[in-house]
């Protein structure tokens, strides 16, 4: 795409009002759009960077079977109060509003409910299972306080996935399957070292449920991380009982402030009890089902990433995430050049974001730098004179020289 | 895609106080799932075609220019108030909703005014226009009455497009594109032949706006169609000074019921008056943006492609939307050969859903005619025996008995 044609400037200061440091990131290199606290517009970059997010998501989520919908953010009060969760002192995150019949409906947070309540219509037997669907959905949550950017919304899609077993070894199994995905998922959005797999509290029905938590000072929780073994506590579990169930000592543990990337919840038969979710077993018994969940928020991990590898330029994307392949820079005596390289690049079948703007050389390097794609390459009339064209790593800031036909494979 | 990999079953009866043909339909087959009046989710066979729909409505969009965005549900009501949109009396069909906080806040029926408020921060110069932005999103709009299926919902998929240019004569250059490119979806959604351009009331400030109708007995508009011009008037404009103008007479026009499965509206100033959308011109003047929106709601598409394509048996997808090309069924004699076809058609590229459930030849046949996939390919013992498999047209009920190497050509 050439940068003359999209819409999008970027701005030198931040936005007044905006305290955390990847929405002001993202707002100043024109990705995201503030409408009110904690409600953040995807504009065109912000969307090819979510889109990818969600397509790495997506093909984990369908290489573990699962089958991908959309329900909806109109919810029925009546499915909710059979679980008890429609009343605002058990969830006190609910939007509320009302039909034009003066009925009075919740706007989701999630969607055990009428999820388990729409799958009666469709599981009958033992043979119907097991089983797992996901959607990426927008949630809405009331939150008090949103002042942490992407990383606490009031409105933003939800990868959530929810699992259906006969059994609870059945369950197990599909359990973990989900959790090596979701471990493949941080991994290749580009956050896998600082992202620990950490034990958290299972509520009233199970011993613990588990959270991927991101390390980073823009984080509102605490973990207690021990690096040897790869694992984390999550502070409300952190006492003696639990420290000796895992096997691991206070010493080996570090307190970090992280951020919750993801969370792998055993439901039990909380939900197909209270809904009615039975199936028929072999010998013809009705039997609950065992359900799981199993959430990431994609906008979430876009900031996190934001919050942890930009620098003091601007944001350092991963390669997998990034809203293009390359950042071409046409820059005086290079034009010609650069053109012609654009549309080799394209043909070749990358991203590339071309700089055809007529800006000072100054200005787009800052832009480039502030938008943060992983490959710079620039064309001028001093790179040309050396036949070569300036390669340069967004991450590393290393600057190579190469000859045009080799920037195909010189690429990170 | 494997049957019995699905969860979803279909069902003979109609829901309980389900009225209309397209959610009727869409229901049974397992497409859908009403969660109450003008509220349905996409079961991943409805989320397939939903898809397609979108996809072939996306790849319109970015031919005419445009740029993908998304914008968000939750509204500040500051932004509206200065369009005069906020107030109950003028848009009748606002969700309203409350922060923690207590403010009140909206959620999103259509999004002139927060994108136009949010474009002040990119657009400056005469340099910057003209452009074009587009979405999928989720509109809510408070109905009365919402008895159409996924013609009049209250939660709905929205494609909107907006555009942004600097005087009349650009905004009409666009507009005739983008009326172009909305032809060519409805003909590739294949509704082409029963929709019509038709000529609708501008408002207070341009003389016509233009819809999409698609003529149904479903549809709850009345349009006045000349079938020889190709054009259609809608009822709000059917006066003796629009025909006189539009040059076409009383007795050439057939009045029919449609559904408005798209629209063009000139907007022009209204917005960027209310909101301060203004540009530098060549000579130095600030001058407000001229401005155009253009809307399809792909659930509203889908919903008329059932109503106007579905038999007696059940739906019948065109070949660009259905959720898959092929559907295979294995009947009794027939089953090895039918697995090994599966994986040839998987590897050749087409998007099979293979029934190779164990249930009865009647309920393969009665399923697959209920979803309605174009091609239905049948493999057992009888057609095994003439060395041919069974091939079967959904739309026009032909049977050819074809070679296994010529299944591919003779795909509709």
């Amino acid at each position: 795409m050439r940068h003359s044609e999209l819409f999008t400037k970027t701005r030198r200061e931040a936005p007044k009002g905006e305290v955390s440091k990847n929405a002001e990131l993202l707002i100043r290199a024109g990705f995201i759009n503030k409408e009110m606290a904690g409600v953040y517009s995807y504009l065109p970059l912000g969307l090819r960077v979510l889109n990818n997010v969600q397509n790495i998501i997506r093909k984990e989520m369908n290489g573990i079977g699962g089958q991908e919908l959309l329900l909806t953010t109109l919810q029925d009060p009546e499915v909710w109060k059979k679980s008890g969760r429609w009343d605002d002192q058990v969830v006190d995150v609910w939007f509320k509003t009302t039909l034009a019949s003066q009925s009075e409906i919740g706007l989701a947070t999630t969607h055990e409910e009428p999820l388990t309540f729409a799958l009666k219509n469709h599981i009958r037997s033992h043979k119907d299972l097991p089983f797992s669907v996901y959607q990426f959905q927008t949630k809405f949550r009331n939150e008090l306080r949103a002042k942490s950017g992407l990383l606490r919304a009031r409105e933003f899609i939800m990868k959530d996935l929810y699992s259906f077993s006969k059994n609870e070894e059945e369950h197990e199994t599909f359990y973990e399957k989900a959790k090596e995905a979701y471990i493949r998922i941080f991994d290749r959005v580009g956050i896998g070292e600082q992202t620990y797999f950490t034990f958290a509290s299972g509520g009233s029905f199970s011993k613990y449920s588990h959270e991927f938590q991101t390390v980073t000072s823009a984080g509102e929780d605490i973990i207690y991380v021990s690096k040897e073994k790869g694992i984390a506590i999550n502070k409300e579990v952190y006492k003696d009982e639990v420290l000796k169930d895992l096997g691991v000592s206070k010493e080996e543990l570090t307190e970090e402030k992280a951020v919750e990337v993801g969370n792998i919840f055993p439901l039990g038969t909380k939900f197909s009890d209270a809904l009615g979710l039975m199936y028929k077993s072999e010998n013809g018994e009705e039997k609950p089902t065992v359900m799981g969940s199993y959430g990431i928020g994609p906008g979430r991990l876009m900031g996190t990433v934001v919050e942890i590898l930009s620098d003091e330029k601007g944001i350092v994307w991963p390669k997998n995430i990034s809203p293009f392949d390359v950042h071409l820079l046409s820059l005086p005596g290079g034009i010609e050049e650069a053109e012609k390289l654009y549309e080799e690049i394209v043909a070749s079948g990358k991203e590339v974001l071309f700089d055809d703007r007529d800006v000072s050389p100054g200005e787009k390097f800052a832009d480039s730098d502030l938008i943060g794609i992983p490959n710079r390459i620039i064309v001028s009339e001093k790179t040309l004179a050396q036949g070569k064209i300036e390669l340069v790593d967004r991450g590393s800031g290393e600057v190579k020289m190469v000859d045009k036909a080799e920037v195909g494979s010189a690429l990170v």
